[in-house]
């Protein structure tokens, strides 16, 4: 007998067809299938098929609409048809990149309509799609931009690493370490601690969010001793998001933040630099990691690993961080309560 | 019965006297008593009887000789005096640094004499021998020029921060993070690498020790995309280090290092900068990490933490890192073979 469930259901745009993107969503909807909140695919379903079979996966697909989702998903992994792909598994192919951008903009579409609880995004390889005319940095500047054709204001996307045992915002994310430095202001520490803030609230229902914010040098500079920048650029945003009522402190010394005692103290964990922030939850959490975008209008959560095209049509992907992906964003849904 | 024990005792400098060192001793010589390599601590023998008594740890003190800790060890904790101090708990005292100089110096020539297996070192405090006149930059280079006396060499000492799950080397240390970019070069990784790679086997006795070194920028700078130093400076000292036949990898991600996978591919990690060393092993290894000096031509550890002027007096202070500080100098003794 299927049960219906009462929740709407998670969108996951397909990814890029030839990296690992259709195989760990097969392998999710095996470990995922009797979960209260299902998810349905975008993309191409001949393409799932076929990975199912080719890699002896006992997975039959369904062809719906995203109101015949939750319906299907017991017995099937669930595909919305955005249009056909070649494919070919670690050969990425620019000729497939229109339904692999497609799909991304059809599930946020699809989740401002209401006709589904959050996005989930399978990886995407930003080589292939510039080849096709994509101008976007990344994924999460491109869902920034989608949000804000949707919505009319500006969008600040702020990328959250989460994980059951950490979350952490870097501030600057994908420079060379030289220009993160040069790239440190006060407003940007402001700016995105607000939207942490803000986002631990509305999304994860924190009522009064406690935001660590590390230090930029080691020992947060020890009174200037190791670099003024923790004096004169992190201090004045902490300060200025107290201010704000933000229980935010630090500048924190970053070496002594991420130990399981110093974990209790704060809900997330505002970083100076993308390894300040990485290495510690890759550590504590290298396979169960997901990449949460605040500050959009609706929940977005993805995978924390890239297409992988050098092993994808083997077999041998791990689906935990696409899982913890769905999960989280489920969460988030049931949270956000109503459907 | 006491037995007298074969191997030759660690000697431990006292620290600074107001500090926690005191404390962590009698509480280290609690937990290590039944140890077959027994230790002794080189300063005022006063000073550990008032601490024990204050903080009613049952802990006799027996005023030795180097050549009698060993048969003392079992049931007191045998002191090498070396002054007397005022040591006011959480009070440093300018007047108290000699004898706290003293006590390193000792230790040094009791190791180099061939009195002693190892030096252990208990935290100081730099302003407080500042005000006294020492005029290093810190513990190491201390150390550094106490085996240069000795040797008439050139020594250049190198911190390693080593955990049974970790070990990780900084190229660079007390430095802003911006002056850590502006003095890496090729030639310190490879300097400090030579180094590492040299003591892994002697000191270790790792056969063929293996060296992972983390790129300085995200993701190694991906190319090129995000910063030319891994490129430029990394990847060069790599090569320079095989060519010397040093089994060294990288620039690798920083970020995808240290989880427990990647940790059994490595013997030692080179780190670029501090935080990149210090966030991954003080997340695995909060409370029992050692600091090892790498390059002096004897064993050298010290507890992880400082002098915790806060807190001392108290009887709160943990002994942990200390006992770690020991255990792995006996470990190296026990390695270095003979006594």
């Amino acid at each position: 007998m299927i049960t219906r469930s009462r929740h709407l259901p998670l969108a996951l745009s397909q990814g890029d067809p030839s990296g690992i993107g259709p195989e760990v969503a097969l392998k999710a909807w095996m470990s995922r299938r009797d979960d209260t909140r299902p998810f349905f695919v975008l993309g191409d379903p001949d393409l799932f098929e076929r990975t199912a079979q080719a890699l002896s996966l006992s997975v039959p697909v369904a062809r719906v609409t995203p109101a015949q989702a939750n319906d299907a998903f017991a017995t099937a992994l669930p595909v919305l048809p955005i249009g056909t792909v070649r494919g070919v598994p670690g050969r990425p192919d620019a000729a497939d990149a229109p339904v692999t951008i497609a799909a991304i903009e059809q599930a946020v579409a699809l989740v401002q309509a209401g006709e589904a609880a959050a996005v989930v995004t399978n990886p995407i390889s930003k080589d292939v799609l510039y080849g096709a005319g994509f101008r976007h940095p990344g994924h999460t500047e491109f869902l920034g931009e989608l949000a804000e054709r949707h919505s009319g204001g500006k969008v600040l996307p702020v990328m959250m690493l989460w994980s059951p045992a950490l979350a952490v915002v870097p501030v600057t994310i994908h420079v060379s370490l030289a220009r993160a430095i040069a790239e440190l202001t006060t407003e940007l520490i402001v700016e995105t601690g607000r939207i942490v803030a803000a986002d631990m609230r509305a999304k994860f229902r924190v009522a009064s969010p406690r935001l660590a914010v590390a230090g930029l040098n080691p020992h947060a500079g020890e009174n200037g001793a190791m670099g003024r920048e923790d004096i004169e650029i992190v201090a004045p945003a902490v300060a200025r998001l107290r201010a704000e009522g933000i229980d935010a402190r630090g500048p924190l010394p970053p070496d002594t933040l991420f130990h399981a005692t110093a974990r209790t103290t704060y809900d997330a964990v505002l970083c100076m630099y993308h390894d300040q922030a990485l290495i510690p939850i890759k550590t504590l959490a290298f396979d169960s990691a997901v990449n949460l975008t605040l500050g959009l209008p609706f929940i977005r959560t993805s995978p924390d690993h890239g297409t992988a095209f050098d092993i994808a049509g083997q077999g041998v992907a791990h689906a935990a961080s696409l899982i913890a992906a769905l999960d989280l964003a489920a969460l988030l849904a049931d949270r956000a309560g109503g459907a």
